[in-house]
């Protein structure tokens, strides 16, 4: 596959850039499967001076054009912009070249920081999303100082990525850091990628739906199923939450589930990586009073040895919704300076 | 916990050491659950001069009288050694303190290296084994020049290392580097660790001979159960290679699933790291001909996007039951120089 810097050739940047004055604008965008969420920040810290949101375009063959429109907004407003960085959902190269995503089927091989160089003639670079969100924990928010480190978001799916020797790691090819694609449970729920047992099909938003699901099949979760109209099929992670918050039983058992559910995942991961600290993150690490709490609880039996070593802090990630296009500025700045 | 470097005060070391010459030996000792292995190497290569092999001692009490006795017999015979390494199965932290390991109950917080030091002023280092294995093959052997890599040995357990960015992963405490311990199969078989469903329990030594078990249990694997003696709790990985061999289609089944097993546990790694060469080694592969194409056959649909990415080689490890001990000979010389 190419190599990175690519674009000092393309733009006509030289070998010896220098770091661009403070106070210059960046662009950041995270594409996800139904919102396309753009910042404008200054590339070292999260505070951004603007932001919009845009929905993803359903159609792959528009997928790219919906991106190239968010950047051109906000180049608009901008036109000093320095750099642009998108985060989208797959497995990107070390070219930036997206080669597949579960949840953005049918777009393959998209090189979208190619195309924004080309018709903006901005220094652009993709990454994976997970990995953006990581760095944005990791250099500005919970998991500062921390060399190794992992970051876990809940959403639909798993998103998050790993910080390894001071590093968010990328892999041979760019790929690594997908937890939610671990097998957990050999005759577990089907994941969106097609896969059955994958943790994110239990560990996810998607994933507590899907245990809420079997409760109802049991008969029990009556108060899930009409916080769902009635339609199991409908039943999506907040509906457990809402029953939840009412003091609802049967909701505290798929929440107590869940949690156990992550407890194993993060378990795997720090017998694998043996990191500091683990951030979760992603809106439904919010959703319930002491579900943190919770899976901490649920930890060191997860680990083997985990009674002979030290415990590792289970914390609530410092960035929301904007964590993705807030690495994606980040990421922007770094690759000017250095490719 | 303590730093390293610290024999130097203890034994009168300089911070300006320099490379031992050429030639200089070095003591690996690689100490397992039933025995230890001690070579005298040069610390550069995977030349012995010398190879010893001593039971270990089953009580805990004495486990340190073991290592240290293989230690003073080669010392015995080389005058000459300029450092110790040991490798021990379990965590062992960034100070070689040994703080657990599921095969050598009962051995807690064991300063092996200290011992070593204090009784024959000679530096010494203590590492997880799994590390110096994947160190000699990343070194020396399959793993050589692949910044991103996986190895991967089955024994009894499931032992080996992570090669991430050039380097054998220890991660925050020391301790990473345990895939044998992924939760991979919810209600599964009873793992060494006390844990239900790790990966180990299925992929491992001690894994083939329940898979073979439950076929047994199902009525089937007659010549498998023949070659255990008639015994179904005497069955080992073995015994199913040996009926497998001979051409026992129930043998054939369990190899089948065994190697399915493996590839999923290969598949999440894979998919969390993205390596680029996966290294099997441990005796186990080589048990059945064909055995790492099996496992290479089912890697695709175990890997998230396995259609989209680039094939992941598994190729066997170039080095055997030596590969621990030449892996503690090569750290110790590192240590010697490096601290």
């Amino acid at each position: 596959m190419a190599k990175r810097k690519v674009w000092r050739s393309r733009v006509g940047g030289s070998d010896t850039a220098t770091a661009p004055r403070r106070g210059t604008p960046f662009i950041g965008i995270d594409v996800g499967g139904t919102k396309i969420l753009g910042v404008v920040a200054d590339g070292i810290t999260a505070n951004f001076q603007q932001r919009i949101q845009r929905p993803t375009p359903k159609d792959p063959a528009t997928f790219a054009d919906g991106i190239l429109a968010v950047a051109e907004e906000l180049l608009g407003e901008f036109p000093s912009v320095a750099g642009i960085g998108v985060g989208v959902p797959g497995l990107v190269d070390h070219a930036g070249v997206l080669h597949y995503g579960p949840n953005v089927q049918g777009v393959l091989g998209l090189d979208i920081a190619g195309q924004l160089m080309t018709r903006f003639s901005v220094p652009a670079v993709a990454e994976n999303d997970g990995y953006l969100t990581a760095l944005t924990e990791h250099r500005l928010g919970a998991a500062r100082g921390h060399d190794h480190a992992i970051v876990v978001t809940q959403g639909t799916g798993i998103g998050g990525g790993l910080i390894v020797g001071g590093q968010v790691l990328r892999g041979a090819n760019g790929f690594a850091g997908e937890p939610g694609h671990m097998l957990i449970n050999r005759f577990g729920h089907r994941c969106a990628c097609g896969r059955d047992g994958c943790w994110e099909a239990v560990a996810s938003g998607a994933g507590l739906a899907n245990l809420a699901r079997d409760v109802v099949e049991e008969g029990k979760g009556s108060s899930i199923l009409e916080a769902a109209g009635g339609d199991i099929d409908s039943i999506r992670g907040e509906h457990v939450a809402e029953a939840y918050a009412d003091g609802d039983p049967d909701a505290k058992e798929v929440m107590d589930h869940f949690s156990w559910w992550i407890a194993q995942g993060i378990g795997s991961l720090i017998a694998l990586l043996d990191p500091s600290i683990v951030v979760l993150g992603g809106g439904l690490s919010a959703v319930a009073d002491g579900f943190i709490e919770g899976v901490s609880e649920q930890l060191t039996p997860a680990i083997v040895g985990g009674d002979h070593r030290p415990v590792v802090p289970v914390v609530a990630a410092e960035f929301g919704p904007e964590a993705g296009a807030v690495g994606a500025s980040l990421r922007a700045r770094d690759f000017v300076i250095n490719g």
